[in-house]
């Protein structure tokens, strides 16, 4: 009876939750990885269907029309969404979709998946360490930067919303407490499922 | 930052609760394992302190009064209740405290500590393996078993509000299921511990 379930990651850019997901990757179990879409264009480093699917803005709106998107918001003028589709199928084959998506995304995805649903958001345990992180990344300008220290400190404050926090002191620590999360997002049971499990429980004589 | 949390766990009598518990030990690190408090009289073979505090009526009306309750409620003409200081000083010292309560205990205890439990229901695969277990292991009279299996149909029913659902097949993977389950239930953070977080994280500069 056990289906597909979904684990929707928040935390800064730079809070290290693809190093996370990459380090768990062999504990965890197959999983589907969901990438965004987004209108914005690629940065330097960037790879179109790794980091984003990356589209034209007529593409994304009629995409919206068509009701393709699971959820999507328009951020600093550019469009980012999850395609329904891929998502649908791989809950299907019963496995563990990991979501990269920021506070809004998870209230969204939340919203229209709460029984199957479990989010951590992970965080760098301080903002100097942050801001040193992403300065030593050396990926993006000064003013990337800054406008993520400012996300970042928008994005916190939603904290409470998530399942979990997991503060990234050491990618060791953070990486079991990821693979915990992980292992145990994968047994919820849809409320569906569920009921059919009532009603057949229920039916024996 | 990390706290106690709690773990709620329903289900049948005879659906292994306490097997799987024991079987689990070793694994899911230190815990307290609440035993509640009854005014029933003892069955054949229960502990007092083990199984239940067995106390009297006058002693658990004063102690209601008194507010020193969690939560407690009166079944077939008997209260049962958890008691609150054992609770609160377990997860003062950080430890993972167990309840193994009713269905409406868990909605109790859950209004009253939201952000910290984890509830799991633990069920038979069938209401005939249920009966099988029970006149299996013959400490129940006939009268108490068809009581049993009453309160199971009826508890069933509220499996959806449960954040897991263990159906035991073979106590091994319903061992393991829980293994997973107590070891995330113990990384959630109370929201009190989150707003310290977010606090300090936006006090920097």
């Amino acid at each position: 009876m056990q289906k597909g379930a979904v684990l929707v990651l928040s935390g800064p850019s730079g809070a290290g939750k693809s190093t996370i997901i990459q380090a768990s990757s062999s504990e965890i179990g197959e999983y589907y990885f969901s990438i965004s879409t987004t209108t914005r264009l690629p940065r330097e480093g960037e790879k179109n269907g790794v980091d984003y699917f990356f589209v034209t803005k007529e593409h994304f709106e009629e995409d919206i029309k068509a009701g393709h998107f699971l959820e999507y918001a328009q951020v600093h003028g550019n469009y980012y969404g999850t395609s329904l589709v891929p998502v649908r199928e791989a809950l299907e084959a019963g496995k563990l979709v990991i979501f990269d998506i920021d506070v809004q995304g998870h209230r969204l995805v939340r919203a229209k998946m709460a029984d199957i649903i479990t989010s951590a958001f992970i965080t760098p345990p301080t903002l100097q360490s942050l801001k040193e992180r992403l300065n030593a990344r050396s990926t993006d300008n000064q003013e990337i930067i800054q406008e993520r220290l400012e996300n970042a400190k928008e994005e916190i404050k939603a904290v409470n919303e998530y399942d979990f926090i997991i503060v990234n002191n050491t990618v060791e620590e953070a990486t079991k407490r990821f693979v915990t999360i992980a292992k145990a997002a994968r047994l919820k049971q849809s409320d569906k499922d569920n009921e059919n499990f009532i009603e057949h429980w229920l039916s024996e004589k």
